[in-house]
C-alpha cells in the first residue's frame, strides 16, 4: 500500500460530511421513534423528518410537499419511469431517454422495452450533448415521458435541462431529470427548470448511503411503486429512514451553502489536473470542456486499458474509477463513451477523476507526478476481466 | 410532559443498539467507499458489506448467497410478490395471502388485484391462525405464490410457517414469509422452514431504519424490482447502503446471541403486564395467548377508543400504538382485529404494548398503576380523527 491515499472518486460516493453525521446521530439512539407513531417519540422523529423535507425542498428550489424520500437515486429513477408509464398509460407507451443515461434509467428503459414499451434512445455528440431539436423530432403523440440527466456521471457534461424540458412541456409530455450528479454541486432549481420529476441521491454530496429523494411537481400525482403502510402521503411506503433523511438534508444544505466557494476551489484543482494530464501525448479529455461538473475530469488514454490504470493508480494510493463506471471490473467498454463516438478501444481506456472540497492542490501535484510512470507501466499490462459486481454511481 | 417516559412501541421501531451503532460509525467517514469500486476504499467497503451479508445469513439460518440487502421490510415484501408474479407468470396469476398480512403484502396484493391478479385472502380465527388445511384448499393449479407472515405485528400471534410452507411446496407453489416481527425475537431458520423468500427489516431488532433484506432460496432465481448498476448480483440495484447493512448485521447478531435470555426476560415482563391488565374488567387480550411474540401484548378495552387511550397514555409518558397500527391517527378500526372476528367497536379500541430488553419491571409497575385512571378518563372522551400519515410498522 502506498504511503499516501487520495480519494478522487467522489462521483461514485462521498465521505459523510461533519454536518450530516452530527445531524444524524441523535436519531439513532435518542429520537429513534417511528414518525408515523402518535406518541412523543413518534412526534420527535416526525419533526426531524419534516424539517429534513423542508431543507431538501429549499435546497432544490422545490416546495416542501414536492419532496418524497426514497432509498436512493436508483429507486427515484426507477419510480419516475414507472410512475410516468402508469400515469399516462392511456396516452401511449413511448419513452424518450438519451444513450448516456445512468443505468438506473437506461437499463430500466431496456427492461420496459422487453415488456412492450417503445423507447427512443437519443444519440449524443462527442461531448455528450443532445439538442432541443433532436428531442422535438423524437416526441410523438404517444410519448409519455422524457428522461434526460442533468449532468453525466462518466464524462461530467451538464445538459441544458431547462431548454429540453420546455420542448417536452410544450408537447404535454412529462419530463424527468436524473440530477444525482448535479445536486449539491451545481445549482438545481426544480421549479425553475420546469421538470415534473427530479432524482437526487444523498451519498453524492456528503449525505449517507441508502437515502435519496424524488421531487415531484405539485401538478403531477404519481402512483406509488412501493406499497404498504402509506408513508410519504401514500406515495412511498416503508418506515421512514429518519436519520438518513436528516443526514441527507444537512449535507445538501451545507453543500448548497458552500457551493460557490467549493465549486470554485474544486474547479481550479480540476483544471490544473486537466492541463497537466493533457500534456501527456496519449491523453484526451472526454465530455464538454466548459459545461461540466466542477470536480469531474475524465480522460481516455490511447494504448492502455482503463481497468489496468485504475489498478496501478490504486497501488500508488490514487483512488479513481475507470470511465466505464457501470461495468467496473468487467473490462467492457463504456456505453457512454461509445455513445459519444469513441471506438471500443478508447472506450475501454478511460479513467475518471472526481474531486471534492476535501482534495488539495498537493493531491493534484502527486497525481500529475505519478501518472506518466503509471501510464508507461500500464502499456505493458493486459487486463483480465475479473468477476466483480457492477458499479453503480 | 410526564416526568417518566416509557417506550413500549418496539414493534413499530427500536432504538439502535450499541453494537449496531458502533459497527456502523466507521463506514460514514472512514471506510466510506462505494463497494462496487475496485480501489482500496471500495475494497474496504465491500469487505464490510460482505461480512454483514455473512452475519445476516448465519443469523437467519441461510447461506450467504441467499441474502439480498434492500431498503427495508416493505421493499422486501413488495419485491417478493413482484418477483413471484414475474417468475411464474406462465403458470398463472393466483396468489394466496392471509387477511392479517402487513400492509406491505396486503395492500400490494390489493393493487395487484386491480391489475388482474386473483388474490385469495385466507380468513383467520380469533387468535389469528390459519391452518394448513385452509391453505391446502386455497391452492389451485394456477397459484404462483403463498405469502403468510411469521408473526403478526398487531396481535403477536406466531404462525406455523414450516407446516404452511410444506403444503405450498408439495403443490409446487412458491412460499414467502414476512418475518419482519420475528427476526431477532424468535428463532428464524430460513432453510429449515423451507421457504423460498423471507423478509426482514433492520430497525425492528436494534438495527437502523432504511435497511432490510430479502432471503431468497438458492433454488429460486428472482428478477430484480429495482434496476440499474447491477448491485447485489444484478438483483437489487442502487449503491449499497454499507453502514446500514453493517448496522443491521451487528444488531441481528447481537439479538440472536442474546435471544434466549432477552426473550425470557421480556416475556416475564409481558406476562406480568397481561395478568395485570386482565384484572381490569373491560380488557381482553388479542392474539394467541401462548404462541406469541415475547414482547407483544395487545388488548381491546370495551367502551373506549384506542386512539384516545394512546393519547392519554402518552400524556402519562407511556408510548404505545393503537392496535390499528396501519391506520394510526385515522380512527379506523384495525383490519387485523376485524379479520380476527372483533366487531368495529372492539377493533377501534385496541392498544398494543411491545416491550424490549430495554424495558424494566418498574415500567410494567408504572403502566399497571396508571392504566385504571387512564381508562376511566378515556371513557369520557370521543376521538376525532386527525389528519396524520399512516403507520407502517
Amino acid at each position: 500500500m502506498a504511503e499516501r491515499r487520495i480519494y478522487a472518486d467522489n462521483a461514485a460516493t462521498t465521505a459523510v460530511s461533519d454536518a450530516a453525521l452530527s445531524a444524524m446521530l441523535p436519531y439513532f439512539k435518542e429520537c429513534y421513534g417511528n414518525p408515523s407513531a402518535t406518541h412523543s417519540f413518534g412526534t420527535e422523529a416526525k419533526r426531524g423528518l419534516e424539517e429534513a423535507r423542508s431543507t431538501v425542498a429549499r435546497a432544490l428550489g422545490a416546495r416542501v410537499n414536492e419532496i418524497y424520500f426514497t432509498s436512493g437515486g436508483t429507486e427515484s429513477d426507477n419510480w419516475a419511469l414507472y410512475a410516468a408509464a402508469e400515469l399516462r398509460k392511456k396516452k401511449g407507451s413511448h419513452i424518450v431517454i438519451t444513450e448516456i443515461e445512468h443505468s438506473a434509467v437506461y437499463r430500466t428503459a431496456k427492461e420496459m422495452e422487453k415488456k412492450g414499451f417503445d423507447i427512443t434512445f437519443l444519440p449524443v455528440d462527442r461531448e455528450g450533448h443532445v439538442t432541443p431539436e433532436q428531442l422535438e423530432d423524437a416526441i410523438r403523440d404517444n410519448t409519455v415521458l422524457v428522461s434526460i440527466m442533468m449532468a453525466n456521471n462518466e464524462i461530467g457534461t451538464i445538459l441544458p435541462i431547462r431548454e429540453l424540458c420546455a420542448v417536452a412541456r410544450k408537447r404535454g409530455v412529462l419530463f424527468h431529470t436524473d440530477a444525482v450528479q448535479a445536486a449539491g454541486h451545481i445549482p438545481v432549481d426544480a421549479v425553475g427548470l420546469g421538470v415534473d420529476m427530479l432524482s437526487v441521491s444523498g451519498h453524492k454530496f456528503g449525505g449517507p448511503k441508502g437515502v435519496g429523494a424524488l421531487y415531484v411537481n405539485l401538478r403531477t400525482v404519481v402512483p406509488p411503486m412501493i406499497i404498504g403502510g402509506g408513508q410519504e402521503k401514500g406515495r412511498r411506503s416503508g418506515t421512514s429512514n429518519v436519520p438518513g433523511a436528516v443526514g441527507m438534508a444537512a449535507a445538501l444544505e451545507d453543500a448548497v451553502l458552500h457551493m460557490g466557494e467549493n465549486a470554485q476551489k474544486i474547479a481550479i484543482l480540476r483544471d490544473r489536473l486537466i492541463s497537466g494530464v493533457l500534456q501527456l501525448p496519449q491523453a484526451e479529455l472526454t465530455g464538454d470542456p466548459v459545461h461540466r461538473l466542477p470536480g469531474l475530469a475524465s480522460f481516455v488514454f490511447s494504448g492502455v486499458e482503463g481497468e489496468v490504470l485504475v489498478s496501478l493508480l490504486n497501488e500508488a494510493g490514487i483512488c479513481v474509477s475507470s470511465g466505464s463506471a457501470c461495468s467496473a471490473g468487467s473490462g467492457e467498454p463504456s456505453r457512454v463513451l461509445k455513445a459519444a463516438g469513441y471506438d471500443g478501444t478508447s472506450a475501454s481506456a478511460a479513467i475518471r477523476f472526481s474531486l471534492s472540497e476535501n482534495n488539495t492542490s498537493d493531491d493534484v501535484t502527486y497525481i500529475l507526478a505519478q501518472l506518466p510512470f503509471i501510464l508507461e507501466k500500464a502499456k505493458t499490462i493486459k487486463f483480465t476481466a475479473r468477476d466483480l459486481d457492477f458499479d453503480g454511481d
